[in-house]
This record gives C-alpha cells, structure tokens and sequence, in this order.
C-alpha cells in the first residue's frame, strides 16, 4: 500500500493499518511502501483470489450495517480459499471511497473488516486508496497449501456422494427477510447472520483436503443450482440431486407460507457453505456433522451431462440454472 | 477466476484466458477454479500490490484507446514490483463493464493488456469479473525477490546521492498534448508514448536490488514532489534537489513558451520512472546509463527533514508537493 504524505489519503492508510496484527514473520516489511513482501512456507503453494464487493451490485450503503460490509467481503473472499482447502494468510484491501463516507461509515467498516481479520486469521498486507462518487471494494487474498494438495472444480467422477455443508438457502431467506421489512428487524436477528455475517468454512475444507477425501470442492456463493452446474461442468459429468435430502432452512410456522424452503435451498447466492464430492470408497469416512456443522449427501455424480433434480414422488425434472449471474439479463 | 457455465460472463472469462500463456510450473491450475495457485521458488518471498484503474479517475474512455487502458493497468501495476526489484511472475484481473463495453473496447483493452502480459513477461492467473455501469480494473500483481533483498522506501541515509531513471514530466507532457487537443494527435505520436504505453523499469530495478546498490527506491507515480516526500518520510530525512540537472522533456521550440518544462519534471505524474539513493561508496558502481535508459544524480539526501530545491543561482526554496493526491481537495 502506498504511503502519501501529509494528506487524508495518508490518515487513511494509517487508519487502515490499524486494523490488524501483522505477523512479521510472514510480512515483514510495513505497510507503507510500493508493495507488500509475503514469506511462503517451504514447500507450500500460493492460492490466489480476488473479489469485487460493490455498493450497489453487491450491497447497499443504505440497507446493510457498514460492520457488516466489512466484515462480509473479507470473509466471502476468504471462502475461495477454504474451498481449494487452503489456509488464508494475508490480504489486500483496495478501497474508493466518496468523501461522506469518510466518518461514521469508515469507522463501521474497519471495525467489521478487523473483526473478520482477527477471526479468520487473515492480516492485511497492502492495498490501494482513491476518491469514488461510490463505495468500492476489491479484496485479494492470499492463502497457502501443500504442494498439490489443493482440491479443484474438475474432479469429480461418476459414482461419487454429492455433500454439502450446512443448511442452503439461509442467506437468502436473511435478505428476503430485510427487503420485505414489515417490521424494522435488528441487525442482531439470528435469521440475519449467515447474510451478513457469513462464516468460510475453513476448517471443513481443509480437512477435507489434508485427508485427500473430497475430490472435487467449490463455495456455494450463486446458489447451488448454479454452482453445481458449474462444478459438473469443470469435471465433465453431471449430477442427481434428492430434494428431500436438502438442508433446508428452519423458519417458524407463519412463514412456510410465505417463503418455500426448497427454492431458497436450490438456488439461494450468499450461503459460502461448501460444495464437495466424495469417492464411494471414502463415504463411511465423512461424519455427520463436524462441531456444530452439518455435513449433509444430498446426491450423487452420474455420466450423463445433465443436473437432475429427483423429488418426493420420484419425478426427475432438469434442475434450471437460476442463480446469481451478473451478466445474464 | 470463477468460471460461469452458460452465460455471458463464461464467454467473456473465456476471452480473457486467451490473452496470455500460462506457463504450468508457476500456475499449475486452470482460471477456471475459486482461486488461482502460484508455485514461488524456494528461497524467495513474494511481492504482492494491487492498484485501481478506473474510468473517470485514471482514464477517460471517450479520450484514451481501449489498447492502452490494457497495456497501463498492468504496467503500473507491475512498476510497483520494479520499485521493490523484483520479478512480476503473475496477476490476477478484477473487471467490472457495463454492456456496452462488450464488444470492440473489450477487444481493444484485452488485445492490451495481452501485449503487456507477454512483453512484462507477466501471465493471468485469475481475477473476478462483474457488470456495472462504469468500467471499473483493480490489478492484482504477485511478484518475487530473493528473501530479504527487496528495496524499501526507508534506507534513506543524509549524504546518500539521489538518483532517477529517464526523463521526467514525459507523461504528464503527452497528457497536457492529448488535452490541449488544438490539433488532433495520432496516438502513435511519440512524445503520447509514455502517458500511454509506460514500461517499468524491471531490468534496472532489478540489477540495483541484486547488487544492493540502492539503499531506498520506489516509483514515481504521482510526481517527483509527491513521491520524494513520502520516501523522504519513510526513511526520515530530507534532500536537497539541483533544478539545474532534472532530466527534463525534450520539446521542440514552439513549444518551450505553453510548457515548462521544470515543472513538469518536479509535479508531472504517471512517469512510471525509477527514484532511487545510493550510499556514496557505491557512487562509482552507477553508470551513466543502462541501454538507453539514462540514470541523473538530482540531488543529495539530507539530514534536515525538508525537501529543498536548489535553483541555478544557487537560491534554495522549499519544494512544495504538488504531485497527485486523490483525497486532496
């Protein structure tokens, strides 16, 4: 992160700097020069990731707690490197900034992005500051694995349990929640945490990955109707989904009207659960649950090139695409 | 980079996978994947920056062909690693276009960004890709140095001689040019080349670090006034600059009347030059030039904490800093 001297932008950095430890012996040098020095483990690998988290695309300076906005797109970013099964160890913050959000919303910002640092222990290495009419975010983070030991979107096989973790469709139902706004909810609301606080699934992951027991792991980030069919993709497969098996959200009795449980599970964005497979001979080698996390089959990988969605009735219909993509009009 | 089946964004993710070799021993992964994996070598550490390019900000795109919008955003970028003396070995994308920005300026930045990737010798490991309005490029740049050998902005000691590389106000020149528009210039104009097509300086950066002849360096981004204030502050101390020997832009006669050309070497900014000190020792270790690349003792560090500029009948009057600060107003 560059350094300017006597001006706001400088104040800026200094209060940026201030978010987190910094662990000199992976970052050695601070965080006021051209770029920022990251030590690799012997015998490690880099992972790489960048997110774009936008107001307006991504979300509302009016609607959403800045704490949140910080805390949300370090740990969203964080979840691609849970889902190689790596280990985050520093990020960058590029931030544009209009010159009213310099005050109370900042302040809310750090404070959230400094709880999600010191929480995913993930240090801010460097970044870049500018002036915006809108509030911009890019976050690149940078984990590490053993050699190989990553786990992509392409190997999934034929024959293979299709596990996700967690419950889907909770982000979702969290922001249907806040938009519909009947009554005022608190930010506190428990309905709300998973979409304003979601939680990368590192430990799972890499768990997963040291174990070498997934053979293909993504973030369900657009909705597993996307993703998987992204996943299937990428391996070259296709897949049978059991819609009673689905992890569904739990919402009180007066909403099972109002909301169906089984499309916010489909195709809800926003959940950073995990999506992975897993080779029949590994299968009575993944638990129920990890702590209080539920690792849930909800289907299977097949040959034929197609993601089939097997319900109660035993009706098969081809599961459409309908999750989050910025460039489908 | 998050690969999206069927849809735009996959065809555009696509694109973007074509403009550049991916040498497997560095990036041993598909773009396709969460996050990109980058291999260092043992016994280096990594040079991580990033940097926004934003239309309106940094580029205007009615004024500046797509071809040099993608040649600049990696190039600056990659003159923060030059800056520490390093090797760029890869980046990471983050785009955000509005529709109409799908076709021919999309060709044109990515044919670009893909003659920079291959002349800086840089490839694309991955990024994120989003629609908005107004077109939007954060550059992620992963570089590497033998551990410990990278130039920091703070080994500034008083009697060190100061040094830059090139001509300075070269940028800012073409810029006033571009601007002035009285008559329309081609953008193969020579004296456009720098605001549009900069080349950091890698190869000298690079010898200085390996040699350890610098004992503070960084880029000059936003103008001699601005950037040597903040090394100055940096490393604690002040400097002493001698007008009379700033490598300045060569113009032609007319043209000595509308610019000055001291000015722009002390103010003018996107220069993209190296500054540099050396201890006096090391002096005699400096060439005159390097290719055809000259390299200018300017002045001398100081212990005072001012930075001084020394004009030709010896008056000495404080340099003011009126390089670029985006949150200046």
């Amino acid at each position: 992160m560059k350094k300017r001297a006597k001006s706001n932008e400088s104040s800026l950095i200094r209060r940026i700097e201030q978010i987190a430890w910094r662990p000199t012996a992976v970052l050695p040098v601070s965080l006021g020069d051209d770029a920022a020095i990251w030590r690799p483990r012997t015998g490690y690998e880099a992972i790489l990731s960048c997110d774009w988290f936008l107001e307006g695309t991504h979300f509302l300076a009016t609607r959403h707690p800045a704490e949140s906005v910080g805390w949300k797109c370090l740990a969203r970013a964080i979840s691609d490197v849970a889902a190689m099964g790596g280990v985050p160890r520093c990020f960058l913050l590029s931030l544009a900034l209009p010159s009213t959000r310099t005050g109370a919303w900042l302040r809310g910002f750090l404070d959230g992005l400094a709880k999600a640092s010191h929480a995913l222990k993930c240090p801010i290495a460097g970044g870049d500051t500018t002036r915006r009419q809108e509030i911009l975010i890019n976050i690149t983070v940078v984990g590490q694995c053993r050699r190989g030991s990553a786990v992509l979107r392409s190997g999934a096989r034929p024959g293979d349990a299709i596990f996700v973790t967690g419950r889907l469709g909770e982000a979702e139902y969290g922001l249907q929640l806040l938009r519909s706004g009947k009554k005022k909810l608190s930010f506190r609301d428990r309905r709300l945490r998973k979409h304003l606080y979601p939680r990368p699934r590192l430990a799972i992951g890499g768990a997963l990955a040291q174990n070498r027991l997934a053979t293909a792991m993504m973030d369900l980030s657009d909705g597993l109707s996307s993703d998987l069919a992204r996943l299937c993709a990428a391996s070259g497969v296709g897949a049978r989904i059991w819609a009673q098996q689905l992890p569904t959200v739990r919402m009180a009795e007066g909403h099972q009207k109002s909301f169906d449980a089984a499309e916010l599970a489909l195709h809800g964005g926003d959940d950073y659960e995990l999506l992975f497979t897993v080779a029949k001979s590994n299968l009575a080698r993944i638990p129920k649950s990890i702590g209080n996390l539920a690792l849930t089959q909800i289907g299977v990988i097949a040959a034929q090139k197609k993601v089939l969605l097997v319900n109660g009735n035993k009706a098969v219909v081809e599961l459409r695409n309908l999750g989050w993509d910025p460039f489908r009009s």
